[in-house]
């Protein structure tokens, strides 16, 4: 098998370092993911600017190549681009921060796997649910775990599997739980400042609020301390309200 | 009736300002749009930067907020920090190009209608099928009715409204079709080229490969000069798969 690993928090980043040593244990790896960090960058692509494409070594050790894009860009450049054949799937992550809920849109490393979905190739996304003290040892071996139960099952045509995991020890994991994603939405909150030439700026920040209905989703699942993992596409209509919309008038 | 005007194409795009010159006759209206061009932007936010705001005049007149980010950006600071009360409805548009099929993940058009949708805010992303040559005439005309219709009707909580609208004589138009998102997809291809240095570097570009299955689909209808009407909605949970996938045993 020959898997593709790429991320968003850029090709230094230890939840991709993780991830490769433990997957290259069952496969092929080769690694392309931006040059630099590219949190909440959704699914950018880019299109103005030219593309770079850096070959990284590490102690002597080909990794792979960095881009001087995003995680989409990644993903496409290496498929088109840069390897002489597609690989079997494509891993994102291990991501530094939950993937669940609302915020999945936002999600540079969600992107990246629903890229390689659009390209025709199996693809997960995985991220350990902290900011802080992150320990990437389980959620690698998980990974990996879950690679070869993906290649032998398959997954269909469009769809991805987004993985969420507890950044707790492995002993206190209660089990994997397969979820929808949840309703609970981050809070946005714009910290206005002044800068030392009088003008004003805003810093974006906010929280998650948890939404109590969440209890069976991906939002929910994780506080309750077990892996979630969300069976996602890209498919974004509405079906149900499109019955409904058939009957309008604009007049 | 109170409007929010957003768009990808930047504060000064032609498209915008006939979007504000139709609907200010059946609204206050405000524009909050990026400074720059920020197509193809996906659902990006700007979380590592300081976001700027600045009022724009046009004429004397006052048009609203020129603002440093992402169409995501916009609406968010636009809720949050900007204005004094959430507006009824956000309108994102008039765009240059289509956002139909498997390209709505990418488009900054869309996010920001997307946005306003996760702000429990009506929202309407509208796009003109064109690259070159644009008339925005109709399409501005077509949204004046459009909200109107959509604020008597309502939308479903999480669902929002992806027009597309065939850049041809309004007489040649052949009608309204709601439809879903088409698998058409973006082939993409890269230009490898070598700087002035020796170095290289690569263009990203392509072109929409139609699906022939696309008929009834966002994609299929525009090239029949049709309205394409796609309600759509960012709960990505392929609920028809996770069934599948929890027979699913991780070894």
């Amino acid at each position: 098998m020959k898997i593709l690993l790429t991320n968003d928090d850029g090709i230094n980043a230890k939840g991709l370092t993780s991830l490769r040593e433990s997957v290259k244990e069952i496969a092929d790896v080769v690694v392309v993911a931006p040059e630099t960090e590219q949190s909440a960058v959704g699914h950018a692509i880019t299109l103005s600017d030219p593309l770079r494409v850096r070959e990284v070594e590490r102690n002597g050790e080909f990794i792979g190549y960095a881009v001087s894009g995003t995680p989409a860009d990644c993903v496409k450049i290496a498929v088109r681009a840069i390897l002489k054949n597609p690989p079997d799937m494509i891993i994102s992550g291990i991501n530094l921060g939950a993937n669940i809920a609302t915020n999945v849109i936002y999600s540079g490393t969600v992107s990246a796997a629903t890229e390689g979905t659009i390209l025709g190739i199996p693809s997960i996304a995985i991220s350990l649910t902290t900011f802080v003290s992150p320990d990437f040892s389980f959620a690698a071996s998980f990974a990996k775990k879950l690679a070869l139960t993906t290649y032998e099952n398959g997954l269909p045509d469009g769809t991805l599997l987004n993985v969420n995991i507890p950044n707790i020890h492995q002993d206190r994991i209660k089990g994997v739980s397969f979820t929808r994603q949840g309703n609970s939405r981050f809070r946005e909150e714009f910290d206005k400042r002044t800068d030392p030439r009088g003008h004003i700026y805003y810093w974006q920040g906010g929280e998650m609020l948890f939404f109590d209905g969440d209890g069976d989703a991906d939002s929910g699942v994780i506080r309750n301390d077990m892996i979630s993992i969300t069976p996602i596409h890209f498919d974004l209509t509405d079906y149900k309200f499109l019955e409904e919309l058939r009957k309008w008038k604009i007049k």
